[in-house]
């Protein structure tokens, strides 16, 4: 039983994966709104009605990968909270470094997602996740903030939609910097020293 | 015969605008991807044929009200390029505040086009756009730069992503605050005077 249990397990991993699959290879020739569940259980390799077996849209599958993303997210920037504290403006925390790495490993994926023909749902489940993450740890990020009051939730936003903003100018932009380099300006921009 | 030509150009107009009218109201229920020419048509009272007598696609009609708001947005930031080099940290320039302005004249639409289920293609061209126009004077926002390099493309693009992050936050916020505040809160985060 517990063999079986195990081995139908493993054909569902399997058949979620050639579906994630499909939808990912399906993002780099169409806009993501225009692909259907059809086109994606033929590339799939499935029927149809096995695709709405495991998922009710393809707006799930996304929303599935993209919680697996925001997970990473969430770890890359919490594990660095230290730094944040104890670098001076002149060092680079590499969390920054991190963010577009986690982004690089797919770019022509992620450049779909994220650019003019992508989905707008993504992109503010993105900076959603960046900020939401930004508000619940707001005291190790205090250095980016201003002086003056500006509303968590607003200076949040600012800074997520701005690091995505990035993201999807060095994902258009053909590799011309590194995700170090990237990492480097990132900073640069959040932390700001103007001459005085 | 001169005439005759004014009051066709006028019915052209008239046309146009009530095809404009339409997309603009079926936006507030339904995401932009799914509106159809066929729903566009009827709800401007006019026939399919007249609609692509005017416009090839809803796409150029979104094109058109675009270029007008870029417009728009440019004579707004070109404006007050002098208010940028000649005031102080403690005083917020009107741009500011006049672009959340620009936007504040129709929230319901623009909440739609920016948020989740609205259109990656007017988000991406309204960040284009402030862009574009940040670069061609840069020498007028080098207060908003970094001491340290980094390429233009990269930080005009860091300042107009995240403007355009607060201000779909502040179209979803049910006016919590005012263009005014907006506009105060934007200029804190951009010039960020932390302790130092």
């Amino acid at each position: 039983m517990a063999q079986r249990r195990s081995t139908s397990d493993l054909r569902v991993r399997r058949t979620k994966e050639r579906i994630r699959n499909a939808i990912r290879e399906l993002t780099l020739n169409m806009p993501f709104d225009e692909i259907s569940v059809q086109a994606i259980a033929q590339h799939a390799g499935c029927q149809r009605n096995t695709f709405y077996d495991h998922y009710t849209s393809k707006y799930e599958v996304l929303e599935e990968m993209l919680g697996e993303l925001v997970d990473e997210i969430e770890a890359v920037t919490t594990a660095h909270f230290s730094e944040m504290q104890q670098h001076s403006p002149g060092e680079i925390p590499p969390t920054f470094t991190k963010l577009f790495e986690v982004f690089g490993r797919d770019i022509p994926f992620y450049r779909r997602l994220f650019g003019p023909e992508g989905s707008s749902i993504f992109t503010a489940r993105i900076v959603n996740a960046l900020e939401q993450s930004g508000m619940r740890h707001a005291q190790y990020w205090s250095n980016l903030l201003p002086e003056q009051t500006v509303p968590n939730e607003i200076a949040f936003r600012f800074l997520s939609a701005a690091f995505v903003g990035m993201l999807a100018w060095w994902l258009e932009s053909d590799h011309q910097y590194s995700a170090e380099q990237m990492g480097v300006f990132l900073w640069r921009m959040e932390i700001r020293q103007r001459p005085s």
